[in-house]
């Protein structure tokens, strides 16, 4: 018998890799934090002698899921401006008040509190875009949580950095300081194209080639942005990403709601990723998204719960039903995205967006190991005939009872854990509140 | 000092009525089963004894939700056809698994289970259309939850019925039954213009306004089902059902995705309701209904959540947060349906629809005592600016501490209890079991 770290044995295993595929009575072997096998229980049994067995009777073992596109901090504007048109929401509420109040504890503050929301909904990787990266970066690793950090870059100063060199000079430094965290990758992350000069775009293009980095930018998220580039540039966004080189696999455009055939095609044949965030898009009425036509052609689909200001929840389950809900109804098909899809959505295809498919996305032997476990015994999750249905249209983020990331366990029983000792999520709760009245007495005054 | 028997106050109560209105540090004071007044928490203090107080600090007290249209009993089939379009799902997977498994007790078990998740889910009031309702409203009353039963007409034998005047009249026998059952009331349920014909519409017509009953009617949820009508009849469903009288403030007509301007005009102008499962029309790619533009022309929309086997999750939560969005999303307008106007859609226009707007869908003096108390002090609902807004956006079923049924207590601390005492739920979801098993072996030999 081979000692080993840990042996979770589980009612099923969806490995997502192979596609749709469910392996029932599998246990998963983790050895110094990566996945050694996966196999039968009773063979797991035979073979391995574990420091720490957990059998999980009632429950399927995923892959922990894989946030594309988040502004973490945000999660203290938390519904600060609902119901509103998207450019009122903008400059009346959330830009007065991330002038007002954006500073390196802000954004450690929200992070934190978004992150805790995040592994309590078996999201244990965050690709996050905001200002005070590094403080961000800290965030997510004091709750052990895996990360992609975005090397932020706009034209305009901010409490942060002063124009796109200092953006970049700041982020590329960060990256520097954070080279030895394990969780902590990193992206290329200009803002959007119209807040972004074609010069610090091509200077973007040349660093992803040179740093091996993804890039995370808002992508025809309107129709009025399209307008607006066409007017200034000549062209659609898209194409003029594409004049400056950015449009390659290492490219995640955020949203993509407006999307004619001949860019869906180009995106496929680029093998550039898309980060569909779909109840953002409804919320700020910036549209349909064409996720079935994407899908169809063969673009990565990763999905995103955008920030807590625009969504309201940082929750993948909502995310993944919706998504799959969506692409069903507007493209009046019921057979698009399936449940597996949609699950591929939340793990793999978003990890391979990130640049991380190497190590994260699914449950395989060789990958690190971020998992979630899914209690499905409730009354809720009963009956259960397809167990990945079941998860994407039935179960909620409450359901998910365990988290680990690179075989550390991060979420016990519903609470969050930090080498072995339980985190204090009331304080992470509270840090909230000063941030809070703050926000408050500016909207009172506004 | 006037003694009573329950005192509950919240750090919110969301009345409803008025619209839009947050009272903060209020109190509802229970006597007999009915509110007795809305007042500040001090103020009930000092007047009022209560046999019972609970002081719920963290909460928003809310009226019970009210589900406008579910099959209850297909709780049992959850999942048992995802992922398929409709014409396949329903004659692939639910009439041939319906025609082989429906009976009195699978009515029984599967709305008690059904009514269970609806309880936990903050629902305390379900309009439900199914075959044998007697044993559907005995299963709602077993678990203490109000419920309008459909009194279902077909011209197709079913287990239950052998034609239109049998539904109609085991129905309406069963109406006279359960007569003395406060928490049961009855509507007729004629399941669909395409599965009935027209002299049995016109005496449901006649039987409405007779018997003061509304009438619960599947109406233009498929583009298919509007064609084949002009096919039949010469005229759309919606048409036909006016030229047989039933286009009335009676009416709920359920789904009502595919509808021209005038004829969301007729439903306004004759106080008709639409019962808006958001979900199931996604999920089953029937399409997007014109929500934004019904409630524009002053349409009463009722929110629903359709079965288990549609959706996959009986869960007004939900469908208050995705009706929301996508009324937002699909009329290109942030401002539509904003958070009160869908919790409205699952509490007043839904009471409404059912014509028990009088009794509950509301916490206003006078109407029976249908209440939820929602926990906003988790991390993932925090901070809080606006509380509709947090209860639509954010909070999700799982937050519902506490409900209450005409006064009763039914859940507590998210158990259900019936006249004081634990009701055991792991009873009820193991009694799925044996159905989920016949189900299975049905699928496997199909």
């Amino acid at each position: 018998m081979r000692p080993v770290d840990t042996l979770i044995s589980a009612r099923w295993v969806v490995p997502v890799v192979p596609r749709g595929v469910v392996l029932a009575d599998h246990s998963v072997v983790i050895e110094r934090g990566r996945i050694l096998a996966v196999l039968a229980t009773a063979q797991a049994k035979a073979q391995f002698q574990p420091a720490q067995h957990l059998d999980l009777s009632e429950h399927v073992l995923a892959p922990g899921l894989v946030n594309a596109h988040a502004h973490a901090a945000m999660n203290l504007l938390r519904g600060a401006g609902d119901d509103l048109p998207l450019t009122q929401w903008l400059t009346e509420r959330i830009w007065p008040l991330e002038r007002a109040l954006v500073s390196e504890r802000f954004v450690y503050d929200g992070t934190q509190h978004a992150a805790a929301e995040m592994l309590r909904a078996g999201i244990t990787c965050c690709n996050d875009m905001y200002f005070f990266p590094e403080a961000a970066a800290r965030a997510f690793r004091d709750v052990g949580m895996r990360c992609v950090v975005g090397i932020i870059a706009l034209e305009f100063p901010s409490a942060y950095a002063t124009d796109a060199d200092d953006y970049l000079r700041k982020g590329l430094d960060t990256r520097d300081r954070l080279r030895e965290e394990p969780l902590v990758s990193f992206a290329l992350a200009p803002h959007a194209p119209y807040t972004v000069a074609d010069a610090t775009l091509s200077r973007i293009a040349m660093l992803a080639e040179e740093l091996d980095l993804p890039v995370h930018i808002h992508l025809h998220e309107t129709a009025a942005e399209i307008v607006e580039s066409i007017k200034q540039h000549g062209v659609r966004p898209l194409a003029r990403l594409d004049r400056l080189g950015l449009v390659t696999e290492r490219l995640l455009a955020v949203h993509a709601v407006h999307l004619h055939s001949e860019e869906i095609a180009l995106l496929a044949r680029r093998g550039a990723s898309v980060a569909h965030c779909p109840a953002s898009n409804l919320k700020l009425a910036s549209g349909l998204a064409p996720v079935a036509a994407m899908l169809r052609e063969g673009v990565g689909v990763a999905l995103g719960t955008d920030s807590a200001a625009s969504n309201n929840r940082l929750d993948l389950f909502e995310e993944m039903r919706l998504a799959a809900l969506l692409a069903k109804g507007s493209s009046l098909d019921a057979r698009a995205m399936p449940a597996w899809q949609a699950l591929e959505g939340a793990t793999l295809a978003a990890a391979r967006a990130l640049g991380l498919d190497e190590r994260i996305g699914s449950i395989q032997a060789g990958k690190e190991a971020d998992l979630i476990a899914v209690d499905l015994s409730d009354l809720e999750t009963q009956p259960c005939f397809e167990v990945v249905s079941q998860l994407v249209y039935c179960a909620g983020r409450e359901h998910v009872a365990h988290a680990w990331v690179a075989g550390e366990q991060v979420l016990q029983s519903r609470r969050l854990i930090r080498d072995g000792r339980a985190i204090d999520t009331g304080a992470i709760a509270a840090a909230a509140a000063p941030w809070q009245a703050k926000v408050q007495q500016l909207l009172a005054a506004s």
